[in-house]
């Protein structure tokens, strides 16, 4: 039994990650703070964890953050970086599910994220969270970046095409939509339920914050620079993230052969059969990604489709899996619950 | 480890049935009966379920039903009857989420449900499943009439009040509101999504079949005749009741205590403090039923709200609870899991 | 043509006042105003605008709002009471959208809302804006108090019954659910997409600020006290009311004719055939309230069923409605526009 | 005033047309067909009509369709051919919703349609109804093919870039999202509520009906064979389609500037301004395509981004325009109401 805090928990990211290690068997949640609801019981403020979890939100000055064997953080960009240099020398392990130590380009991360970075060398040393990708570098990590939620749909939905070679990476568009509980927890007016429910745009065309950490993994993934066109979309879902994915093929290839091998032993990606159409609420409130590959009408642009929760894959249950590697654990303790449907 | 068989899978409560099933240590998923789909893989149908259930749906013909410990009856209305003799006689327990078995008075339910029914004769032994009220006897049945969605809610709102004595039995007002799913996996026009969504309407006013089940346990918990007005509404959730109670007080009581006594030991009812409010999703994939009652303006019209999810402690996680109850299991064995929020 | 001017239409009353007053053929806008916004033109907030409204927002110090011969305040509730007294002395005449004249007694206006009221003396002289109520009083009226969305759609299913004396007045119960555009468009948690998608719970029940603005109407309507539970519920719509009220009856009537009769000549009442059901959509966008009476099970608790857009004959539509009978035009004029639906 | 008859209008085209319809001041609706519903008042099925459509459905048989000037057909695919030889040699004019006409290759139109064309030879007359294409053709059309909802919104997004040749014609991908409302008011299990609610999807990538409608329309614009992905989703929306669309640049221009001069004098397009992201409720309920074009990054691949109301400007709204343009009237007559929002 492991002793986890979590900083920063009054997000969709952090209430997810409290029911997630309040049923884990091995992790004992004994820290989550707030600064704003220092002193509030969590279950007050959702009431679904009633019984389940019995803690109160600390100040983040107080709470017992270094006497934990790892510590989570759901809190926005840039309040990681300040805190982990800390923990990191307390022998804390950490898990920043904010976009502190993505990318590995610093000067890049600052142009995007508009900041200074406060802890330049720790980026160098952060492993990035995509275990099907650095699952060993993860194990022994003490620092790791869990992936954005549309980096983590496209990368596993690319990943196979591009280190196979299969596809011209010049010319790659990624289609993404995401349920509105991506754009976090957040009093706002764009995300209330009267603008966005029976509604549908496209947002961030110029340039997304997650466009640099995508492209920088499909470069790993293809030994070679990537042109990539990245469309995210805001969807009436609560959860999900549907990324169509499109490349052109320069080579022949089996290719849900190719996709099947490469994944047979991921517990948490799942092919479907040829021909399949993955749904978001077939992965609603788990740890999966379901993907599906088709190339239309026996043409030479392949159509790659994949699904996740934001939360759960794309976040919360990532994170998880990523602790489990980092402790040792079964990669899937606590992460077995089956999907929600309907 | 029991035996576990499904009559008709393939609707909103077989799937979650599925869903729990899967998941529940001590018992084992033997068959699952479709005519319609027998032959096609369970999760072929419900892709949430790949890699959790690899069964096949099966002919009723052929299906190894009376292999089983205990057979659960997901299937419309007034099949479970013709069924249920030949189970019990080969020593198989059922359970039947349907309303065959649910109320005593025969002539009362043919009227209901438009049929002859077909064994009136165990109509008299069937135990109504609501374990609030009927645990000891569900320990030792061989049959169980699993309880309506809106019947749970109700119920579940009025006991206490109705035990106690505590309210006019002759003019209550129940107000209940129900998330579609709650109207089955049928192809019919009026719960499409275009026809449901952004739309709320009352139906069934004139008289629903759950009226004479909710009359029916409230009466026992009364021990007097009942005047209940009851109006369904068809709410754009996908799961979810919410349960708005009337009732005038004919005496007086600290209502929050009486609520809280009546309930502390129950593992899946929770009073929530003075002056709630609950919502659908704390409870959204749980089998629990959260209350909160309230005395507007210290008048004497006490008002209670109860929430369940239709598919849990509305249909298949109670049914869960009672296969517990009636093998010895811990009652929580298999229903455990917390709540999706959002 | 007259000239009409908007304070505070950045909130969704604003708005659809906007699109109604685009498509007025007697009412010409000629200013808008909102402190934050001046500058900014409305088609940039409202893209749904574009082509239609081609005006900028302007701060409320320079408007020229004492040159309009109406002004609309679609405002939060304590704004329009702070400049009605101006703009009357200026021969504008006033329609509120808020609530700050809407109660007669003074001092439960103060307690509800929580200030002090800075021009009694008008709210005496303020109409209540119920056109089937209130019509010839409207006519003549120079300063409007516009009916909260709640109150129109109880007060008018309660109307008929209240007036012929046919009900006991002491024991009312309204649950009414409305969707989230009720609650404005104001940057909160509470009603993001997120939290209020898929989920159904009721608020207020100690007590909201609708309960004497509704009883002193059904005061009105009976000439006795009233006393009525109240209960409101947020509901995942974007528009629409659903009341649902219970009375019991104390004398014998045709409850279907007595509705029809009632509202024969009213433009924008429909009374359903008997046994039907309304649904919010069938008023979607329209400045209607449709109503159902229904005496289930023949007892002597009867059930009116009220549908009502809460942005139009809720908010705007009627706004609209009272401005057209204050200066002689077709009641009807401007807000012909069938219901959208699906 | 012309007379007006509807073939097929239980559906959600046949609604939206009759909400149109009984708005336009120079239509006058004469008869509608139904032989499943013959008898029963249209304001029965659909109550958002109450006052304002009066007549009821006829019998196929014998309903005066040959009295018309115009009979629109809002029918599955397959009937309006079996009809229209006999209503053009009458003298009605007909406007054809389905898809029967819209295709001019015979052969490929049964390959996708999977049925044998029943009058190949007025395929040939057949008039395309995409007014921004075709409007000379279609104010002298006995025949008009009403454009898919799909096709409209990407033929629109892609044609100001084809005709001026700036872009590869080998390589398009339009990924396209569309509401609910678009599979029809059939009664399925897959659009039910609870399977399309808080859900995303892709279908039919393999092969869909409106792409080689599509890609007919694309190669006429070009002048070349053109290579199209199309990527249909369902998207939990009642009623909007949002296509986003992928090319390569082979030449340089002002974009923006390209796209304005195009539709600058079409009353239906809206080209934002550059850097906006169009919202499917920015055109609810209206007659309107509004879009926005982008070039990611300053790269070589433009990004286009097209919205309309599937069953305005996807079907019934654009039926009406070309209704107006076959006989004369404005185009815009009764097509002028504003989109309702929120």
């Amino acid at each position: 039994m492991i002793k986890a805090g979590i900083v920063g928990g009054t997000g969709y990211t952090g209430v997810e990650l409290l029911r997630l290690l309040a049923q884990h068997p091995n992790i004992q949640l004994v820290t989550i703070t707030s600064r704003k609801e220092a002193g509030m019981a969590v279950a007050d403020m959702f009431p679904s964890l009633r019984g389940a979890v019995d803690i109160k939100f600390e100040s983040p000055d107080t709470a017992p953050l270094k006497q934990c064997d790892v510590v989570f953080f759901a809190t926005p960009n840039g309040v990681a970086m300040q805190q982990t240099r800390e923990l990191l020398d307390a022998g804390v392990r950490v898990i920043d599910l904010a976009a502190d130590f993505r990318i590995k380009d610093v000067a890049e991360w600052e142009k995007w994220y508009g900041m200074t970075h406060a802890c330049p060398e720790l980026v160098a040393e952060a492993v990035y969270g995509l275990p099907e990708m650095n699952r060993e570098a993860i194990r022994s990590a003490r620092l790791v970046a869990n992936p954005g939620c549309y980096p983590t749909a496209v990368q596993l939905g690319f990943m196979p095409l591009l280190e196979a070679g299969l596809v011209d990476p010049a010319y790659l568009v990624a289609d993404a939509k995401s349920g509105v509980s991506g754009a976090g927890r957040k009093a706002e007016v764009h995300t209330l339920f009267p603008e966005a429910a029976d509604n549908f745009k496209a947002y961030g065309v110029a340039g997304h914050r997650h466009l640099p950490e995508i492209s920088q993994g499909l470069r790993l993934m293809s030994g070679r620079q990537v042109g990539l066109t990245f469309v995210p979309h805001l969807t009436p879902l609560i959860r999900g993230i549907h990324a169509t994915l499109y490349a052109r093929l320069s080579g022949a290839a089996d290719l849900q052969e190719l996709y099947e091998t490469r994944y047979r032993s991921e517990p948490f990606v799942d092919v479907l059969p040829s021909g399949s159409h993955p749904e978001t609420r077939s992965v609603r409130s788990a740890n999966l990604c379901r993907i599906a590959v088709h190339r239309p009408q026996g043409g030479d642009t392949v159509v790659v489709l994949s699904v996740i929760d934001n939360l759960v894959k794309g976040a919360a249950g990532q994170a998880v899996q990523n602790c489990n590697l980092m402790f040792g654990f079964p990669e899937t303790m606590g992460l077995t619950q089956l999907p929600v449907m309907p």
